[in-house]
């Protein structure tokens, strides 16, 4: 490789599902990063990346604190156990790397503000949490023309995420640790309407109140964790915008994330009528097509583009494309719903913040 | 006409917009009735009346008591003003006719259970409430393959009315008599909850809780009458199953009214992807079509078939496709939804429907 | 019915499949028409109408000579079989009697000519070939736009007839007296070209060669009348226009007819993306839609709007929407996509209408 | 870079529009290839490669001869003008080098079949042709679902090649070496029929008859290299097979290409219904999408696909993925169709390939 090119010294912290695809990005995908070194104590997933990464030069270690002491490391991913996101990011902060962490931040909103506050004491280094759909080609093609007027100001957004059933019943035991069906699933969506709320470069929206309900339709055991497997919020944000969400684990077809962004003026939609590919058959049962398997067959093209984008940000020194203030935000109002959810409540919030006890308060 | 032929002698009492579509309906699309008779006091109507409907033999009534009394006469279609629905209801089967009236009964929940007793204290009468979407083929298609189990137990139902922004403010004055955009588009939405989760035979579902929000993103007028332009409302069922619905004033390319029921195994979507017709235009700004531009366009064929099938139930003493404990059902929810919009509270209910205190009295 | 009122007396001739459906249009869809009488000569057919038309007050014919001398009757639907078609045309003009007449005219050119020729000689009655697609709401939407200009001068037209599957081998038997594949499937898209291709006022376009091939890929015995059940043909008009065709008695899922209109700014499609109606069910096999399973099922409403247009011609002394001269030029080139079919030729014509023996005098 | 990984070492012959696109993606995104060198003899070209290519170790070069001296060098991949595709493909064979081509081999047919007969004598070195659309994600789909037999025998197959217009004529220029519309556009849809007519691994189809049309709509200019901006040709195949085509310089939205594989048991289609993305919009004027505005636009996934289907080809030793043979016949076919469009004649082959007189011999 030419000497010349600058390229990211980039190491990847996890190789499990998700971690293992950003190290591929990284290390494939991405002209102007390089990936040098991995980090994972998972016995198979050490052996994973002895096969494939270490032929292509990447350096892998089982003690975290010891790749971020990686000569010439610049840059961590972050693709660990949720539990584990806001620990890595720190430390990896305060050895002076910029970090990409994947969503969330943290199931806590606390520890979540920690994360924050350590990311603004270091000015000079770009923190990114990976809020994937945001790099997504039909996304971004929504938000430019919300970003343009055309269709006056975004009012109502409704968003959902649905995975396709999972037999296995992996997410029960998940549960435990995912902070909840809203803090896990519709994170994304929450984060779509603080993007959409301000694709006008007006300041993030304010939470007013939150409101969640949900079943346990096929998986009654999800009730120990206090988890459902189909949940349905709302979101109220003082200046009047309105935001609604939907996740399921049971969609029979696959992957289904929808969003519609609803202007004054006009309405955009994204995935309102999902498919695979552009093929369909037509049989004497009618015509059928698929759509993806899994939220990775989905979005496989924007975590690229989100692997891509981090890179120029930090080598470009540029402002990076996720706000730190908005990811934090979005777990606030996750971890609301998932509280609304457990106690059946409508929970309410002031324009500073602060949690109140009724509607009449949240007008202030 | 043949002798021998028995039609249904029926009388249409107002010629408002929907009243003059009935009558046409019934004078032109459906053989077995035979309009004889309408009701209107508005001179405006009463003269469209004597150039659209007297040619074709129709006497013209401009007092509703006295066509009750026209010879012959065997049913009344009730397409007033929905403050009179009641009262013309009432009327008409105390004086012996069968009625199909208008949606909804009553924007009061106590006038639409007193329709309901009187109802049912003539239980040779057939007494329906005109819920047109249960007739549109989409809808039909889709309730048979939620009855014959196809997508297991509908467990989550999304719905939404969006009318056409209508920049003359007709919806502004309307609203003080409409009820509010839950009682007057979202009725519909939750008729279709109620018909979906019983769509097993298993009884009407029971209201557990209710909440609501909403903006007024066009026409701050409307706040005068407690109403909203955008509203989104969640409704509990008692057993789990959710309901949540969407209705907008301003939906920017027309009438855009989607359902999706959500079962256990599969899910049906009714109308997710638009369209007027089958052409589409390629031009240079891509490629477009056409959407209804409102309810009528959209629900025309239904409302034939609702003539049809009502006509059927009386000459052949079947039971009326629309249940009338759950069209007062409807008006039930969309009252609430309506409350809890003003209030900003959700509101719970115990299994016989009386609203409770909190949500852990509605467990009961 | 009120006396002043005045209505179509009209027959239908044929009460097989499609006599049946238009015998029904005209008494139960068709306002300003009355059916008064029908004729049949098929015992089953009789047994159909005693029961079904006869209680409605329309007098039963065995003779179609007899049919003609009811007393008021003016106009004739002749719903036969295609051979019949011509004749009962020519006898109910001859008889002063207004016709509307299912498509084809003939499967014979000459005799297609001589029914243009007795029509031109009673120019007071109105004689329309039933192309139905012609008051389609959708190809009509299309057809509006392409006169508007908005795709520039329509220059290629794609248009296809594709019947679902017939086990039964009806159209086997059937090809004996259909004229061919050509004639009687295609016609309708031969129909759509001409008036498409003339869809700015310019006169018809002049046919300048046709060019058909096919194959047996399910029915071998077809090749018995040399016919085949899937085809594709290539027309050439003078001043630059072509049209292509496709045809097909296997398609799986239903029917599905389309057309491309293609102008040199703008493109059309009509049903490129076909569906029953707006219902879509996911499941674990993908998401599915179902679509029409016959022509009638997809274009029942045509059939309505075409007794309705044809009613209205009569009563309000109107042009008829679909032209003689275009009925017959669709024979014309439907023959001879059949005849290059057979012979495996390319067949030219100069601008006089002259069949030519090469291209070279085609340009003439 | 880790010693240990082979990877294909690679260079790029010519850097105009594809070809700089073939460099990017063996330079980024083709893990198991590293393009070592480029061969361009144009000076802006040289200069793009010289700050977009070197700085990444590539070495660049103005001799084809020397570049294939380049040490270690293993495969070209030959992106030049047309005309000099079969020149370089052979010099790089007799070089001993591994061959990717692009389409299509030549405009002529004899040169065609010697790059075939150089290929053949090296049958240890890979050569292909790149047909992209092979590789790309929805007609793979659609060919695995023929090749299961799921729609029966593939026996009609309707393909279009339509691009945008191009207001520059750039397209006008380009004609007098592009071998014609049928060869530069539609060689695409021919070799997508010969891929799904031998889907069932039968041998390539044998060619019947050719027949083609066309008009200028847009740039009578066109006429001057016996060129059209738009064009229809019909082929059939020998035991019973026909595939038909359009391509058009002249599609309002962008580039349009759409294949319909038509079995005796059911369809398939892919791009029936075309989009860029997942987004619509929905306005005063209706729903509208965008759909790609160029090839590439389209296929781009497609052709790093095919370059890393060629790099596995060669390490793995394994058969390339596009067959020389078929892609000859594709030439062959395309010749023929443009000798069909100037001549206006229908042109027939017997089973060996030779050129007829008439179709009674074409059956021999």
């Amino acid at each position: 490789m030419a000497p010349q090119l600058r390229r990211l010294q980039i190491a990847v912290s996890g190789l499990g599902r998700m971690g293992a695809r950003h190290a591929n990005h990284f290390l494939h995908r991405t002209p102007r990063a390089e990936l040098v070194a991995a980090f994972t104590p998972d016995p198979k997933e050490l052996a994973w990346a002895k096969e494939n990464l270490e032929p292509w030069g990447v350096k892998i270690y089982s003690d975290y604190d010891e790749m971020l002491k990686h000569t010439g490391l610049e840059a961590v991913c972050v693709a660990t156990a949720t539990t584990v996101h806001a620990e890595h990011t720190i430390k990896a902060i305060e050895a002076g790397k910029h970090v990409l962490c994947e969503k969330p931040l943290s199931t806590k909103l606390d520890i979540s503000e920690q994360v924050l506050r350590v990311s603004k004491a270091h000015p000079n280094l770009k923190v990114m949490c990976g809020f994937s759909r945001r790099f997504d080609a039909s996304y971004l093609a929504a938000h430019r023309a919300a970003s343009s007027g055309s269709i006056g100001r975004p009012t109502i957004l409704r968003s959902q995420t649905c995975d396709k059933y999972d037999p296995s019943g992996f997410f029960v035991a998940y549960a435990e640790f995912s902070g909840g069906i809203f803090v896990d699933c519709n994170i994304h969506d929450i984060d779509l309407a603080l993007w959409f709320f301000s694709a006008d470069k007006s300041p993030l929206p304010k939470l007013k109140s939150v409101m969640a309900v949900g079943v346990t339709a096929l998986e009654p055991d999800l009730a120990k964790h206090g988890d459902v497997d189909n949940g349905v919020g709302v979101v109220e944000f003082h200046d009047g915008q309105i935001a609604y969400f939907y996740s399921s684990r049971m969609n029979a077809p696959g992957q289904h994330d929808t969003t519609e962004i609803i202007g004054t003026q006009g309405k955009l939609t994204v995935n309102a009528n999902p498919t695979l590919s552009l093929t369909e058959a037509h049989t004497p049962n009618g015509i059928s097509r698929e759509i993806p398997q899994n939220y990775y067959e989905r979005f496989q093209e924007a975590f690229v583009e989100e692997a891509r984008q981090f890179a120029d940000a930090v080598l470009d020194d540029k402002v990076v494309p996720v706000d730190m203030e908005s990811s934090v935000e979005a777990v606030r109002i996750g971890v609301a719903l998932q509280e609304s959810l457990r106690s059946g409540k409508k929970l309410f919030f002031d324009r500073r913040g602060n949690q109140v006890e009724d509607g009449a308060r949240a007008k202030l």
